[in-house]
């Protein structure tokens, strides 16, 4: 069994070694232009040549939840391509937005400008049930970021193309669903796969939906959100603050009015990353599951592009 | 039944009148110095005076979790002291040291460092497992917390002065226990009363048996910390960071040195906050207990001091 490895600004070294350990009886290597095709490959954003010299693949494993950047390339027909499932990616994603969420109601970010100041000052305490958190995308990671959100008794609504049942969380649905969703989301969280229904979705008429006061996180890739509408909405006092994680341009271009925005907290693409060990380990069982013929969860549909 | 209200630093028509609806047999009133004996109190760090003048009380109720500021009076032998038990104040608690946590472990307060000088720079993720976190305190509060901890993954063991079992927490207790425990807690969390023995528990000695590069949450009371002390072990490196919402002298002094100390966090005593409608409907509802001869949650041992 002949396993490749393309991954875009990744060190491949160590993750040779651990594929190598976890699967004994195959051959790992990094890809070069001409090898010979493999059985499985292990890509992140790999080249048009990459996909072109792979005629008779068994199951293409991509890093990361999201598959947007592969399914730009043209793709044979009946390429199986496996998404990580979860491999330690949503817990980091539940600790990213409930840090965040619980930033902006407990108004942390007041109080460090407040300790800068050498004030000694409480705020009057802002209402749970004022602070309802809309999550955009129910999938693995936004079903655990629902939960951890729960634990705090946040009220919790969330949108998803397709009707989902979630315990403790009202489910919208379609384009009426998305209207409702937006109206009353104080805290509204972007977890969406990047589609071309989805792009853009970030839009000044959308976050205009939205409450006065509101906050936008955006955990899912920059081209969900129009850039200029968010900062039209922040300037105007409609929007109270955003988080965010992904952006049009990464890295982020030195000079955009994101860096030094006072209601913008960013992060260098950093809310979840892909843990080595974790995805090794998942990738190894579904290579064993797929030789054996059974089914592997994490199929990705690429008409419905997630 | 007469009930009445003597609460420092708190306006008390809102808690007037929230008691009266929810007691309307009752006569309510803020207590003036002669005013009739009561049946019921209702108090935060109340003066001796008061207390002297309160022979018969059924029961006296103290607005939030800690009742050291009570304990330093003189009291009545046998008087019935009962805390809140919650009342809205472990879900505030949870957030709070999560937040904390997180902030932490993500190195969040990094990332807005490199934000100010427009540096696009992941860091290495840090490891889960080297983030166990010591819960001093294993109360209403502290079992709040280490729930929501683990929803996070972390490791969370806790040190109680008696044994308990909480599920997913290892256990200290004893003068040894809290040795044991200091030694592995990357971040150490107290949610201790304060009592004779809890009082500077918090000292060079103890904080200096945290592993290099720990943090302490310290959400108790300010007398459980040697202020100095944090202070030696935060300049040589020893402690990575303190996140403080209790002090010695509160208000902090303006010239205190935690304001403006890079490595200190602090807030102004807003961890949990008291919330009137839970606390009325809580003492409501124990005042009733107790007319009917019940037990009620909460009783304080004043020996014990909590």
């Amino acid at each position: 069994m002949r396993v490749t490895f393309c991954c875009t600004d990744t060190q491949a070294e160590p993750w040779l070694a651990g594929l190598l350990a976890a699967l004994p009886e195959a051959t790992v290597s990094a890809w070069m232009p001409g090898d010979p095709p493999a059985d499985y490959a292990v890509v992140w954003a790999p080249p048009q040549r990459f996909i072109d010299e792979q005629p008779h693949l068994r199951a293409l494993f991509n890093l990361g939840a999201g598959v947007d950047a592969l399914l730009r390339l043209r793709l044979p027909p009946g390429l199986r391509i496996v998404r990580l499932d979860d491999a330690g990616m949503a817990v980091q994603m539940a600790e990213y937005v409930c840090h965040a969420v619980i930033r902006y109601f407990r108004e942390f970010d007041v109080y460090e400008a407040l300790q800068r100041e050498r004030r000694w000052a409480a705020r009057k305490p802002r209402r749970r049930a004022d602070f309802t958190v809309g999550l955009l995308g129910l999938g693995v990671l936004g079903t655990r970021v629902a939960q951890a959100l729960l634990a705090f008794e946040f009220p919790v609504i969330g949108y998803s193309r397709t009707p989902k049942t979630l315990p403790g969380v009202v489910n919208y649905h379609g384009s009426d669903g998305l209207s409702q969703l937006l109206g009353c989301s104080r805290v509204l969280v972007n977890l969406l796969p990047l589609t071309p229904q989805t792009r853009g979705v970030l839009n000044r008429d959308t976050l205009g939906r939205l409450p006065a006061g509101a906050y936008l996180i955006n955990v899912a890739r920059g081209a969900h959100l129009i850039e200029e509408d968010l900062l039209a909405l922040l300037d105007s006092g409609h929007l109270a603050g955003a988080t965010l994680d992904v952006f049009a341009t990464e890295p982020l271009p030195a000079q955009h009015p994101f860096w030094l925005h006072p209601r913008i907290t960013l992060t260098p693409h950093t809310a979840a990353r892909t843990l080595r060990d974790e995805s090794i380990a998942q990738i190894a069982s579904k290579i064993r599951a797929i030789e054996r013929g059974e089914p592997v969860r994490g199929m990705v549909d690429p008409l419905r592009g997630y």
